[in-house]
């Protein structure tokens, strides 16, 4: 039986959730892909473990301290990188020096982190064309939302006019919080950080830019734009004030965050703000940490996908998704 | 440049669109897949058109009496067959024999009809596996809207453990006419008449078959279930009275005609049954002629899907898609 070789770098909440799920699922792989697939290497910012043969889920708990960075991934053999950890879209560190690597030297990735796809994502794209290996992102890609699913395979041969979504759950909760529930920010937010779905620092996700984030991958990756986070109007949801909540109740519509991009001449224009929809619309009914796409096309129309999963077994199952299609992909 | 020939059966509305569609993206064709694709044959119930170098949109006003059948179709030397024509769920005919003489030699085949699907499902997945040929049905699962797709593409690896549908646009239209504009079942009927989107023997739309299909096609094409009509406990919308709209509007919930699959020990329940959906449900607001479908899966929780689009242009575009598909994974 073919053996496929996996390391998950960056072993945070969602990168012990991709390894415990893939552990699950090896008989299945067996099973359906005709592959032995072994996770041969996990590694967080300092620690790892490594065991060509396969490591086991009852050895994830005790990192090795030292075994961790690119080289160290490298050297484990993988086939395939899955990059779990945190990443900054300003410098892409330090997902991007082992998506990098991967890619270099013709190994698939799995990116989970935005922040290298944000900041290197027309480089990680040619690498990766180069050697003929597979960048996959959808767990980059608002994960359990199919977004570059249905760009890349459900819509495919459609011309994509138009897309909007709610893309960060933690801002359509706070959004939520403060317009149904009528509580303030501050509140809201200390809701949702001792829910643990909000950060300490939680800007990157109420200034809009995790939103942006999204939308410049599914430009990029999903429909072949070349935009940087320059070519973005980026709103976040601080501007929303009582009185704003008051006229948008008056009028009978629903706030939410959305990320946007609309067909032009030469490409697309891309923003994030705050949009209001009437209770008619899907959008209005997206609630807490849901999340949601709509995408118009020229001979489909609209398409909208919302998705309500628990993080962060639906981030890794997202991934996991990807490593079945490269699966059924290299199967040859 | 590789050369595909496709033949396309079945030449009403939905295989004049998909015709059209296809000869308008040749180029695509040529430039994202490296195959230049020629529309060698196509016939209605009784007259057709062949051209092995391709037929061109002009000619095809001017079908030619007797060029029709199965045997037509084969001796096209069609590498694909786009089955669009109507089909019975009773008998199979007329598509069942197109689609088992494609599959039979070894040609692969899209198809839009569901008649077929749903009375010989087993056998055409036999023969297409025995073949090693591509049966694929977007277009008869609902069309623009993505069903299959979520099935088999984007929560690949997860366990589905419950689906429900609005797979009719019919039903639906005619129930939110119904209840939202309060006016009868028959003028409702005429309305839908008038407007194309209702047969002028609806009963398939309004007793629950067609939903049935589609809920049969998704279950044994998308789930491995092995189902047959026998399966489905269908309920049509002619039990809607005043008296129970009422009762609906009361309870501040919205009907529709809805086909559920839920996961038991062994396979499948499957129905197809009025059900009622509070506002705040997604499914309450999928108007008119939209369809949807909510998917629950072990790992990615709900994902719903809402499609809008213009038909017979967006079943057009659901087989096209099948076939982008195919040229992808035979381009090797």
């Amino acid at each position: 039986m073919r053996v496929l070789r996996v390391a998950i770098a960056g072993f945070g909440g969602v990168g012990r959730a991709t390894a415990s799920l893939l552990l699950s699922r090896r008989e299945r792989y067996r099973r359906l892909h005709g592959t032995d697939v072994r996770l041969v290497a996990v590694c967080g910012s300092s620690a790892g473990l490594f065991d060509a043969e396969g490591l086991e889920a009852d050895r994830l708990d005790l990192l090795e301290a030292g075994l961790s960075g690119a080289d160290f991934i490298n050297a484990s053999g993988a086939d395939i990188l899955i990059e779990a950890g945190p990443s900054d879209f300003r410098t892409g560190a330090p997902g991007l020096a082992y998506i990098r690597s991967a890619l270099s030297s013709g190994r698939d990735a799995i990116v989970i982190s935005k922040g290298a796809l944000v900041h290197s994502g027309r480089e990680l794209r040619a690498l990766a064309e180069n050697a003929d290996a597979f960048l996959k992102i959808s767990g980059a890609a608002a994960a359990a939302l199919p977004t570059i699913d249905l760009l890349d395979h459900s819509l495919l041969g459609c011309t994509v006019l138009k897309l909007e979504g709610i893309l960060n759950a933690t801002t359509n909760y706070l959004l939520d919080a403060m317009t149904v529930r009528g509580i303030g920010f501050e509140e809201a937010l200390r809701e949702a950080q001792a829910g643990g779905f909000a950060e300490a620092d939680p800007r990157n996700d109420t200034e809009g830019w995790d939103t942006a984030c999204k939308l410049l991958i599914l430009a990029d990756f999903g429909l072949g734009a070349d935009l940087t986070m320059d070519d973005v109007a980026v709103e976040g949801i601080r501007s929303v004030t009582e009185k704003r909540i008051e006229a948008w109740r008056a009028e009978g519509v629903v706030a939410r965050l959305v990320g946007s991009l609309t067909r032009t001449d030469g490409g697309f224009h891309a923003s994030v703000g705050i949009r209001t929809y009437p209770l008619a619309d899907p959008f209005a009914h997206v609630r807490g940490k849901n999340k949601a796409i709509r995408i118009t096309t020229d001979a489909m129309g609209e398409t909208v996908a919302i998705a309500a999963g628990a993080e962060p077994l639906a981030t890794a199952a997202a991934a996991l998704k990807d490593l079945e299609h490269i699966l059924a992909a290299r199967r040859g």
